[in-house]
């Protein structure tokens, strides 16, 4: 992992900014012979793409993803994959007043202070749109994956906005497709879209939580003690923009239990070992255990909002930042598919660090 | 990151298992001209030391860690340096029924189906004594970082503690050091140790969560976007045995807030600019913004406790799992110099990784 | 360098095949501020463009390269550059019929063995077509080595073809630019020529030497013991399309030498060390000395040639392969600008590696 | 491959200077359940031992490995492998006189211009003693390379000293094990050694060709375009101290060859495809095609002759320099175990990278 390339085997480079002409991400070390079209990779990106409901930014932005390399009648060769998804919606004028100021909460000042230049554009290279090129390369991660580890599934849901939290109790799997927010719970979305509509009116955003499961994953993926599969997790989904925490299983909640409460027994199944339950959020010394690997992000409240913030432009004067784009309210709801293109990525990678370091042949058997 | 190493530029391999006849880190990219002996090295492994006061494993192991290479008549040269522990207190026959069960919560069950064998004395590489490596690279990197960025400051602490919490009210930086639980608040000190003598006497342990602070970093280090500090960060803790929660500033916090009430405002101060608050913890868009870097994570509590768990043996067979060697009620004690020495990685090697791309010279300045 | 990266801090990834609709490099680690612009890096891919002289193929390829990201306002911004080069005279006919047959000296039979499928059209990804996007990518580096290093000159030329051979005596560097051969001996050329068009009609190709030189770098470029300058040269031109051999300096001729021969004695000179010498072509213990770094390595003769060479097909069976497309009768030609581009590539990268570990300040001074 | 670090699977970080405490390697991602003892090792490193005969160094260095971790009841666990060579014969003071001169032919002078400082006994990390490193790491290669392909041979040998060359017409590869200099003709030695002698008594030295050939590796191994299996090889053997060149297959001689010469034509073999001839020393694309993978490479004669040659001190001030030590006239000797280490090391690497990729099922068969 250097600069703008993430995975060990499985390795994708992001590029791109966004208003520039295009941005995409250029994929090395997919196995060869995997299935792959552009309908495929779109069917991610259209459910990363905004404007298509009333909870999220109505920028108009097609995402239509191209497959420059690495594919040859409908199969990768293991050369390397380049995915180009073009800018078309751009308004380069909405962002000109921006050159000069710093908008609180952006990578603005920041760019600026490192590299002493920025594209000021909409964010440029720190725009959350670098997440397109992530959610096409996750595309390619999903499909070889799916060869790979028959029966693998890899979803993402909102847990959390603000003050609303999903109720475990009412956790549907099968309804998290069925709403805008990619709630487990249909009967929660209408208060959920009330709440960030109110937020929308009073010139606010608002934060939010969102978990990822794999489920299906053989035990045995994770690479100790530096390229655990939490920590490359940890990592991957802290490089998200607007991330500010990330857990495994219990995360946070770990430092208030005690050993008794944390503890996951073990007990002997028909298909190898099972557990009471999962605190470890399936992975235990780095390694994944079997059970389902769980992942949890938390999203900041988008910077942009029509509520003035104050702060300094270049020159170092005062002012004040009222940020008037097309802006999301809840960056949490689009960040559901960035971080299972993510889980997948990590997921492939480890796979075939492990088949490369330990091969595919018999491993420690229990019972 | 691949495997047993850390790092971009500053790289830290570490190796060894807690009872083979050595463990230790070969560090390699540290900068040449660096003062460093091995007594300014012990003493941050004196402070993760177990033994020393009856909050922690009354396991005696010296740790005295050896300087074998990198270093010329108290100077480094620039190329690797090897830092050597020799274990001496290894106890095998502690651990020598355990060769055929899995505890629970320890990787001993994902390493045998990983590897197909293990080392099972004391958890063998998993074990956690392996962080003493970390704290003697850490200790490198302190040296360099205080010959790099003067005044520089890393500073770790307990925050939690099971049901016990600091009052960020009573705050004192200068307390941290004065008691055996590393909380920023003198008074508090002894209702810790009167709770976790509590919970050691029940046969129960307990988890925590460590904050681990940086000040005095210059603006700009953070490598986007897959090389974030932020994202540096939540693998370094990530990694650390038993973490299950990575928070940068508000952290998991921040999907409760609105876009007002998480908003750091910026204002121009004297020697640049300043901020209101620092929800952000020190970065934006995954570069330092000049404030105070903060980092949280959580430690899940000790899994080897002395109240029976169901486990199975290695043939399948149930079984219960009383673990009764000499082991931390609390590992986030002794997690906090280990904290401190992944943020010291980190940082140095962020600042090597900006000196190579950006240089010394000129940035972008403000006003 | 991993798969189709290449370089440690200044990394170039490249993607495409010959036949897809374009191939491209994604350059990740160019310094911020550098003046960029699609025409200077289009000289350098124009040199390498074929079908401009006769001693060439007559394919027309304009090879435009177009820049898509990391470049704002004609300055690099820090971030990833993205260069693309569409893929317009393809003619897909000449090639289909080798889709089952494996022509002998090309990568068809191994690309097959290894992945089980490739693109077979035009060799796919295994083409020298790739190089184009090794031009581009040595076009930033240039760019970004003449504002770091300035008074930095690297230049390549061919210094055998097959029974050819230059005249050191007669070398003349100004003569390299004014030739198709790129060699350092106006008077030459016409020979060079007509020996090269003999091979034409007698439906055969040559191999050739090229060397290539760096001139004005600072001593101390250089990270041994892996990452020496002359083992990432090595690497980096060994991994060019058809390479067989490179030296550093004296090369494979030092085995014949001995050491009172071979020594580069040294003196003061006004500005620091000199050396009676450069047997050792500027590198010592991995690290330039401030001499000229001098590179040199051989291009086997052109596989693709008319005269039958005896193959088998994918079913096993026999068959005799003539290579009808557009061919060069010597690739050596085209190997110059590629020579020169990962040259460039390789001392940026090393610029910036010792920067990152040494820094800009006062290093070792003599006298 | 980074600073002191070989190898993207398997990772070889090398640390240790001639006359410090010990030196050794950090062996990662070893796959797990090879049988590895000392005495396994030893071998390779008797091999390069000096002080075995009149014709090396006459120092005497037990070189005695020992191996610190990741190896358990005789089996590698999968976790780093600590190897550490004690240095014992070092007499410091036989080099005290060096500590303000630079030596010509040697890196003293560049490691003192990039870093500043450096360990001036016996090269410190610029002696060739790091390569016992290499050549421990080596053996664990080995074992493992025994254990996954089955069959696989790894030799090496010298094809020149100085004027003197093998005859490719008396190859014996059994009489490669049966003399000092590791030449495939017994009757040759005796001229070899009188050659040699004859050089030290007139106090000089001579260079030298080694090649090392890997028999019985799979078709396939290799990963285009920058991670190419001659591209590692040629950085690993250009790594080596004192090497000026690199050949693979017809190596440097290709340049002289027409397209009609150099073709290894196919044939359908037995057991697969056949090669007429292997000017491509096995290697087609930067993948193994299943033939005999050979390597050349050039070491410059011995730069530490009793010979004066002028140089210049610290100060400035011109100087004679006679290295009194005791070195090998031809290091080239030496170099042969070496040579064998770092092939076993990269064809170890790219088989685990291999199957990484594209894993151990059905890949492309032809017939």
């Amino acid at each position: 992992m250097s600069l703008n390339t993430f995975g060990h085997l499985f390795r994708v480079t992001t590029w791109g900014e966004s208003h520039g002409p295009a941005l995409g991400a250029t994929v090395d070390g997919c196995p060869p012979g995997i299935e792959i079209d552009e309908a495929f990779l779109q069917q991610w990106l259209d459910k990363r793409r905004p404007g298509q409901n009333k909870n999220t930014t109505q920028r108009q932005e097609p995402d239509a993803v191209r497959v420059l390399s690495g594919v040859f009648e409908g199969r990768t060769t293991g050369t390397p994959i380049q995915l180009m998804i073009e800018n078309t919606d751009q308004r380069s004028r909405d962002y000109g007043e921006i050159s000069q100021t710093f908008r609180p909460g952006h990578a603005d000042i920041t760019y600026h202070q490192k590299y002493g230049l920025r594209d000021y554009r909409g964010g440029g290279r720190s725009s959350a749109r670098e997440t397109a090129a992530r959610v096409a390369a996750g595309g390619v991660a999903r499909a070889a994956l799916n060869a790979l580890i028959p029966g693998i599934e890899i979803k993402g849901y909102m847990t959390r906005m603000g003050e609303l939290a999903i109720d475990r109790e009412r956790f549907d799997w099968d309804a998290i497709d069925g709403n805008d927010f990619w709630v487990p719970d249909t009967a929660a979305a209408p208060e959920w879209e009330a709440y960030l509509q109110r937020l929308r009116k009073n010139k606010n955003s608002v934060g939010a939580e969102v978990e990822v499961v794999a489920r299906g994953l053989p035990a045995g993926l994770g690479a100790p003690v530096y390229g655990k599969l939490d920590t490359d997790l940890a990592a991957a989904m802290m490089s998200i923009n607007a991330v500010k925490g990330v857990e495994i299983g219990e995360g946070m909640a770990a430092a208030r239990l005690t050993g008794t409460e944390n503890a996951d027994e073990i007990f002997m199944g028909e298909d190898g070992p099972e557990y009471s339950s999962n605190h470890a959020g399936g992975i235990l010394g780095g390694i994944s255990t079997g059970q389902d690997v769980v992942v949890r992000f938390a999203v900041k409240p988008t910077s942009s909002i029509l509520t003035p913030r104050r702060s300094i432009r270049l020159d170092g004067s005062p002012t004040e930042v009222v940020t008037k784009g097309r802006h999301d309210p809840c960056v949490g709801i689009r960040a559901v598919p960035v971080g299972e293109a993510m889980m997948a990525c990590v997921v492939l990678d480890h796979f075939l660090l492990h088949r490369g370091q330990v091969g595919e042949g018999p491993r420690g058997t229990i019972g």
